[in-house]
């Protein structure tokens, strides 16, 4: 079994990886946190029909009750009203200081999940374990907890780290292969960013690895754990390195926003955002072109993705509203080489206007 | 003026007290934080409409943007629904992570500006200015912020200490008389738990202060600031020494509850629930029985406290509902002499209830 230690200001947590963890789960987290007398789990009925068993059945061997807290799937249902109505039902079911709380979903529910045990009771403790390839490699690692404001997506929230990490890949069998593909962008995106013999790791095996070969998702999911582990572990908060992470995010937040979620999932507007990264990069001789090509190729391979109906002119209106950015858009993360990017401050609206122009035409070429 | 220090396990914040600081905060803010361009406050139409004017005048000079935010006044709209409104107008009003919120009011806006604070793109800055007596010398010290839920109150919310707390004593002159008196019952429970010179000094001056004499509660103020600074420094977390400041708020929360809010004042059902705590003492001869006629006598100097209905088992049953207790009553704040109080785990059902029915019948002989 893998395991990826992430350093925060103020503890450790570790990240466990391992096909099939699901069904000794309780074994490894008692180890974590010891013996305890109840747990409770923010989940879905729809994963908890699937794997509330399997869940369960490590647990049953010792006298752990577990308590399934449903919210329904969902971006809508991420809001403060679900996060209240899941805090008043763990008080009438007794949930104390010493409570522990389970994230078994995705990211909405990992974050929702994180911030319920940040505040229940001025914060309690939380382990999660996530369900979709998205949330194994991103969400459920940094610690960022939250919910949106109708204004908003992510606008309040918390930094709690949850207190472990269990990552199972069989898990992921079940998703449709386009979660799965839309995942991998984000993959990509960590190879890009910080890991060349990564990258060219994907590009000899994206193939088998989206045709479900459990070995290289596993492998994928472990190395591109240990590439957002390093970069939290060496800025919690978001000050520097961690806005490395952002790569391809300020266009691709625009899109959702500008599409109103509706259209894209997440990896699959971060894929359209790297792109006119991307472009903005090679427009500025930062990036060669060859490497771009690259990039752009390997990222393909995880679509077709969606087309969506925005001028440039809204998608740049809309990255100035991005909250990452103090002023309008000046700051951005630029790809410099296939396992390097940097966070430059002086990217003007007019560069990123012609970005915007580029990727606007590769869809045109590219896209379904 | 005096300052004191309370330090976290993070960062050390200023409690500044002197009357008429409310006529310098600009200057003295800004040497906290530096320059700000936008300031939003939290505070509610009543106290504005009074002071808005001098809280305003300080800043004129400066190019500082004040942006009131109001709240309705009143413990039911501690809520999470009315933290999200503040969010969600902060938002639109264009704050973004590098804003500053100030707590404006008394303890029910200093709980929901923290909470707000905290979760505000995962944390912003904020500082309190408490104007009643009751936050200025108790929740406005420690960094304990939150809301109510509908099962319970101040069930959920964050430690996220403020920036700095500026005490203007002098805001305390337009407080109902009562608001005063119920509020110094905590200075005597500060003075009870940890300073026995404090004591005799409020025996000596408690006319005076009542009276409103602004040099004997400006040092009232300062000197209970000081013993919550110290406590509060020594364990933010309120795993040991913090839950001495829970002296008398085992029964006196169950007689909040029992009463649903609705008949005595916080500091009113303190004032009995201390009475309680003398009785418990005195039962196993922990205190001597002239002490606490002693504390007694001058928790009385500033009743009348209003009589309520309430058996002793309800009362006693409420007590296990508190979030304080990990099991039923055991853990209980015992003043064992004037100055020296001590967390004990060991009170049984039996101790407490016979402690609640000497209470009712001291509130027989003396209540209004």
């Amino acid at each position: 079994m893998s395991t990826i230690l992430v350093k925060t200001a103020t503890v450790n947590y570790p990240v466990y990886v391992q096909p099939r963890l699901l069904e000794t789960l309780a074994s490894h987290l008692r180890q974590v946190v010891g013996e305890q007398r109840s747990i409770y789990v923010v989940t879905s009925p729809e994963i908890w029909s699937r794997w509330g068993h399997l869940f369960q059945g490590s647990f049953a061997a010792r006298k752990v009750e577990i308590v399934p807290l449903f919210v329904p799937a969902g971006e809508r249902f991420k809001q403060l009203k679900t996060v209240e109505h899941l805090a008043e039902k763990m008080v009438l079911a007794g949930a104390k200081r010493d409570a522990l709380l389970i994230a078994f979903g995705g990211g909405v529910i990992g974050d929702m999940t994180g911030f319920l045990a940040a505040m229940y009771m001025r914060g309690i403790r939380y382990a999660q374990v996530p369900t979709t390839y998205l949330s194994q490699i991103d969400s459920s690692i940094g610690g960022k907890t939250g919910v949106n404001l109708r204004v908003g997506k992510n606008l309040v929230g918390s930094f709690h780290p949850p207190i472990a990490v269990f990552i199972d890949p069989v898990i992921l069998t079940t998703l449709p292969p386009k979660e799965l593909r839309s995942g991998a962008v984000e993959s990509v995106k960590a190879a890009v960013l910080g890991d060349a013999r990564f990258f060219a790791w994907l590009e000899q095996n994206m193939t088998s690895l989206l045709a479900g070969d459990q070995e290289d998702i596993t492998r994928a999911i472990e190395t591109s754990v240990r590439i957002k582990a390093e970069i939290v572990s060496a800025d919690e908060r978001e000050s520097g390195e961690r806005m490395l992470l952002n790569l391809g995010h300020t266009v691709g937040h625009a899109i959702e926003a500008a599409t109103r979620y509706r259209t894209l999932l997440h990896g699959e507007a971060i894929a359209w955002g790297m792109i006119a990264a991307l472009h903005l990069s090679v427009a500025r001789s930062a990036l060669s072109p060859a490497e771009a090509k690259r990039i752009e190729e390997l990222t393909f391979r995880l679509g077709p993705f969606p087309r969506f109906r925005a001028t440039a002119k809204v998608l740049l209106d809309r990255t100035a509203g991005d909250k990452k950015h103090l002023q309008t858009a000046q700051r951005f993360v630029l790809p410099v080489a296939i396992g390097k990017a940097v966070v430059v401050e002086d990217v003007t609206q007019q560069e990123l206007l012609a970005a915007i122009h580029s990727m606007l035409r590769t869809m045109k070429e590219r896209g379904v």
